[in-house]
């Protein structure tokens, strides 16, 4: 070893140590998600925060050719643009469909200005830490910083000596929704409503307010309110000399309402000062909104506030402790982590009070009701994973979905601030509720919830999360007649969702329901045609679809057969009934073989979820597990990167990164509302999970392997010392081992 | 005698008989001046209102040519219009911009629309009388009833069996600002605000709320909200199928903002059914409008409700009581007197609370705070007619503008709901405040009201009320060069209010201040030039402006020299210095005939301010006398007319009616801030005007005359039986004297 090596090894003993000693929220890095339409964002927010303070950069000319009116831009940050128009204070993290992305505050110097076009600045010394995020503004030399707590904002903002400013923009925003009410309460408060909706285009019907009280450590030297109207084109525009034009409004301290409106504060610094503003948010009213605000934040100073929510971060990252591996690997396993800790968020206020679905009505929980369920996506691997290691959240979530049913009628599908946005098909509600329950998280009223499973399974008329279900009923599978698209990949997910009835029904004692349901769940096997070894729409006929690529509908092209996929996407997405449909490929080469196909055919997408869990199938064919090793290993190193671009594509409120954490862990939830976990290498020398005690018997559960850059594939599995045959593990086997050992080799 | 005589004879003692009984009220033709833009309204109002429920009849091309946005429409209702698309509840009589027209109220039946060109219908059996207005909707054949209190506009409506509609559009009205917020409280409650503001095109930054509050008599089966949101025009457009649609939001109970909103309650009636309803608004707040509400009506029904404010009314009505002369100029009379008891009208909530000028912050007050001081018409005889009538309004109307001048540092010019509209040209409040005083009505800061003409007589830089003011010092008149329209006429107005002051001054034993400004209410001399023997621009170095048409200026057509008018409509608005006129002109035969010229050469416009004291102005002239009372009954017959129709143009917030007042019991306040009336033969053979004893010695003045048809001439004027000489006399004689007794001749 030459001295050059000695002291590589010696920087490298050091660094370890060093990062040994690094808490979880250390190791999280919000940038992650930012590019490749990742559509996370760099902004503090709380655990389940119901508000983050994003900084919005998808607006103005400047930012082509991702400004968000110019395309389907679904995030309020991202990485590559650069001129910067303000910072948001609700977000959505990780979704496909413009919404919120509003409340937008600025602080410029000089005269006031409120084009933000004109008021838009390139930024620089960007830094995003776990609750933190902070820049400075280019053209008015103003540091921010900002944190948040659960309901509110909290932003600080370092501003050089002269005039400035603080803008509350509620005209500009993500959302495509209008309308807004502002009114300056005083020379430290603004208070108001913004309205948005209409999420993924759909509902604008639904399109609902979220309430604001901002505060602001400063009084103002003045204050005023802007209003940019209508353009009139009829005759009384020619006496209009002000028409359309954008009007500022000084010292006006009543309400002022209209589709594209703010508030100013304005400052005469004769030193550099630091201005603190806290933004409090609610769902339900103003008063909500100060109270959110008051309790939250009291008098905390911003230092105290970044401290109490990252150390909260800390405690929930901490519930999975990783030592050994790459330190790469655990950025990305700790930011992956963390992005499954914002959604599904928190919709109640402090005191308890949310909105009714749809109506708005206020109603009182005790316990969190949380929203932004994009069920479609998370109850493949998400909830499952709250199951896991945040029992307590999921069981709240899940009486949060039987809080929606209460008030609604039906459980929910895309559930976003009680509206139900209908997004995406199949009725995923109930596999998350049976996964829950087979997992031994019961305390929940699961009669009830049984109630509403049946009722979306089989009513008919009405129903809003099974539209074709006569078909469906009568043919076993939807048709190219009952809908112009996914005729077959609907038909897979109430399968699925018949298969969590079914299992649900089983623990519950009711066998005639486990046997009907049963039948249903499997009714997929009526679209497998052996010509192409794939799934196939049928004809209302019942005959094939004729002509048939099963290669259209990659790239979300849109298709008869599959929603956001085509055949080779959908195929596998069978979990339930593996067995099932390796039988009808001809058995288990003919299998591995045809999964194989996905791959090389370069059919396979890691950006969605309909063969998100392919990788590990091929554990199902004795002998080719180690693909499933080589394969999950390969994904994970070129879709999940410690790099803006790191997401393989939208991370859809978490999912994707709870593929990488149930991935890196060893362990995947290979079949939804079947409590079973497929394995594969972990990547960590150590895995603590902590487990609640409420809800399990043991306190922890260890995995541990002897990952090197080399050992990459299982040699053998032990539980407490004891080998472990196959690679499948139940969850109760799991949650009761203590500990899960990999003998790992190259 | 024939025996038709006598029937007819008797016929007549018979009607004269009945017609004795009738009350003033009763008299009260709310229709007359509907049309020819007397922009008055048929709807309910309280004494000084706050709400009146207008018919709203000029939206929608069906109305064309009179569709409010085709043209500078400013009434609700025009009377030849036939296209209903509601009610709206805050409206404003008698002015000539388009403002207020909003909280649109509309009963349907059947399914729900809420396009108002769809859902408008016509209408039949229009009945207007003193707080009521009826009619019945043809294609729904719902029959409607409104009334009002001073806060709140009651509506009651008989619906016919089956499905019915009641509609809150807060997107229609007359105003061309826009902006709304509305909630649905309950199925019997709706709650909002409504931006208005922008009055004559000026100071869209000064826009405003109006806060509202509806009660429903019978909680409605279903209700929801409406939006017709932004039509984008984007790339983002394509994705959105509902891009500019209307959303029906039923069931939904939050805020819903924006530019074009709307609430509705739907029913299902079994049976015909009367649903009242009740709108309560406050310039202030929900609370305070949901508060005048229920202090207004309580739980008292429409026939109740409408009773009071009636009774009231009449209260009154009843200070002038008029006997014998003709049915229709009783008519007249009272509508006349009617629509000067419309505005200014009442501003403070029912518990005293009131915006502050401009940044309308909460204020208090004692007395009625008034509003709608549209100060350039009104200074000329309506407040003159206020002070001799109803004193007490008069008072509390000055202390009103003495609250605009501590909350904005200026007195009014033409006030709207604390905005200062700076509508208009002068400096007129002071004239009012001097009137006011000089007739003995002094229970008001009179020092501060100097010190406040005094500012806006002297302050040259940043004064509002006197553009122009150092031309006016240094030279005695604006030029051609100081304004682009109306250097001479603003040049008079300036002068009055000097007059104005001089006159307080005195009384103040300000001497010095009465040398003074005595001396600058004459600088209008500066400007009559003895070629034309009217009044005539100068430019910047004192030459007249050349070439010079005295005839322009006349229909409104701009020009340099006078506002809304041309010199020979403003050559004799001088009335303070008439006498200084008559020797400019060459002495009384000069004057005498250059000012029948005016009428001969059909330059007088009846329809607007400057020349509404010309018919007067023989009486100036010994000998001559006869041509006012030939004048003025002319023009009364001619103008004024129990008919749609039956006023000159826009009523001027009463102006164009003090008018018709005056002139028919035979006096005219000549001169403003000169107390002193001039003399014409009155149209009744008694006229009662029960004077207020807070103010005056005397309980009653009594002005009596032997007026018929044929004896239309003064022979002589007598008081208490001994001959007056002359054709004027003084507030105080007249205040004092009992009894002015006119004999007439033909």
């Amino acid at each position: 070893m030459s001295l050059k090596h000695t002291i590589l090894l010696l920087l490298a003993v050091f660094s370890l140590g060093a990062f040994a000693q690094k808490q979880p929220v250390e190791y999280v890095n919000p940038f992650i998600g930012t590019s490749n339409f990742g559509t996370t964002n760099p902004g503090p927010i709380a655990v389940r925060g119901m508000v983050s303070v994003s900084p919005f950069n998808v607006a103005g000319p400047k930012n082509l050719p991702l400004e968000k009116d110019s395309r389907w831009l679904s995030t309020p940050y991202v990485q590559e643009n650069t001129f910067l128009t303000g910072f948001s204070h609700v977000n959505l993290s990780g979704v496909g469909c413009p919404e919120l992305g509003v409340i937008l505050a600025m602080p410029t110097t000089g005269d006031l200005e409120v084009e933000h076009f004109k008021y838009g600045t390139t930024y620089s010394n960007e830094v995003s830490k776990v609750g933190y995020y902070s820049n400075t503004l280019d053209n008015y030399n103003i540091k921010v910083e900002a944190t948040a707590t659960t309901r509110v904002g909290v932003s600080k903002y370092i501003f050089p000596k002269g005039d400035a400013n603080i803008l509350i923009n509620l005209g500009l925003g993500l959302t495509n929704e209008q309308g807004a009410s502002v009114r300056v309460v005083s020379p430290t408060e603004i208070e108001g409503v913004r309205s948005v909706g209409s999420f993924c285009y759909y509902k604008p019907e639904e399109a609902y307010p979220v309430y604001f009280v901002v505060q602001f450590s400063q009084p103002a030297d003045e204050f005023g309110v802007w209003k940019k109207p209508t353009t009139y084109n009829g005759a009384e525009a020619q006496w209009m000399g002000y028409n359309g034009k954008t009007r500022i409004m000084p010292g006006y301290t009543k309400e002022v309402v209209g589709d594209s409106i703010g508030s100013y504060m304005r400052y005469k610094f004769r030193e550099p000062t630091v201005v603190e503003m806290k933004v409090g948010v609610s769902y339900v009213s103003i008063d909500n909104a100060r109270e959110n605000l008051e309790k939250e934040t009291s008098t905390h100073s911003f230092d105290q506030i970044w401290a109490e929510t990252k150390e909260n971060w800390n405690k929930y990252l901490s519930k999975i402790e990783v030592e050994g591996g790459e330190e790469e690997d655990k950025i990305k396993f700790y930011t992956a982590l963390y992005h499954t800790l914002i959604h599904p968020s928190t919709l109640n206020d402090f005191n308890g009070d949310y909105p009714k679905m749809k109506t708005r009505e206020t109603l009182k929980t005790k316990d969190t009701r949380y929203t932004v369920f994009s069920l479609w996506d998370t109850y493949r691997n998400l909830h499952q994973l709250m199951s896991l290691v945040y029992p307590r959240q999921q069981s709240d979530m899940v009486k949060s979905m039987l809080q929606i049913y209460d008030e609604s009628g039906w459980l929910p599908k895309w559930e976003l601030n009680a509206t139900e946005t209908t997004t995406m098909v199949g009725d995923p509600a109930g596999i998350v509720i049976a996964d829950t329950y087979l997992k031994g998280i019961r305390d929940f009223d699961v009669e009830k919830a049984y109630s509403a499973m049946i009722k979306s399974a089989d009513q008919i008329d009405g129903n809003p999360l099974r539209p074709g279900l006569k078909d469906y009923l009568e043919k076993g599978y939807l048709t190219t007649k009952t809908t112009n698209s996914g005729s077959v990949s609907t038909t897979q997910e109430y399968n699925i969702s018949d298969y969590a009835i079914a299992q649900l029904a089983k623990a519950l004692g009711k066998k005639e329901d486990f046997n009907r349901f049963s039948k249903r769940s499997v009714s997929y096997r009526n679209l497998f045609d052996k010509e192409f070894n794939l799934l196939r729409p049928k004809n209302d006929d019942g005959s094939w679809l004729t002509p048939y690529n099963p290669e259209s509908g990659a790239n979300f092209e849109k298709n008869l057969g599959f929603i956001e996929g085509n055949a080779w996407q959908y195929s596998f997405m069978v979990t339930h009934d593996t067995k099932g449909l390796i039988r009808l490929m001809g058995g288990t080469k003919a299998f591995a073989s045809r999964l194989q196909d996905v791959f090389d055919k370069g059919q396979y997408d890691m950006a969605n979820e309909p063969d998100i869990a392919y990788p590990y199938l091929f554990n199902y064919v004795k002998g080719e597990e180690k693909r499933t090793q080589k394969m999950v290993s390969n994904l994970l190193n070129k879709y999940y990167k410690n790099a803006p671009a790191g997401l393989p594509g939208n991370d859809d409120t978490g999912t994707m990164s709870a593929w990488a954490v149930f991935s890196m862990m060893g362990i995947y939830p290979i079949s939804p509302a079947n409590p079973l976990y497929t394995i594969t290498t972990p990547k960590f020398n150590k895995i603590t999970i902590h487990l609640d005690t409420d809800y399990y018997q043991q306190e922890k559960l260890i995995i541990s392997s002897n990952i090197t850059k080399e050992n990459q594939f299982i040699e053998n599995i032990s539980i407490q010392g004891k080998p472990h045959k196959g690679y499948f593990i139940t969850h109760e086997e799991l949650v009761n081992c203590k500990f899960l050992e990999f003998k790992l080799n190259n």
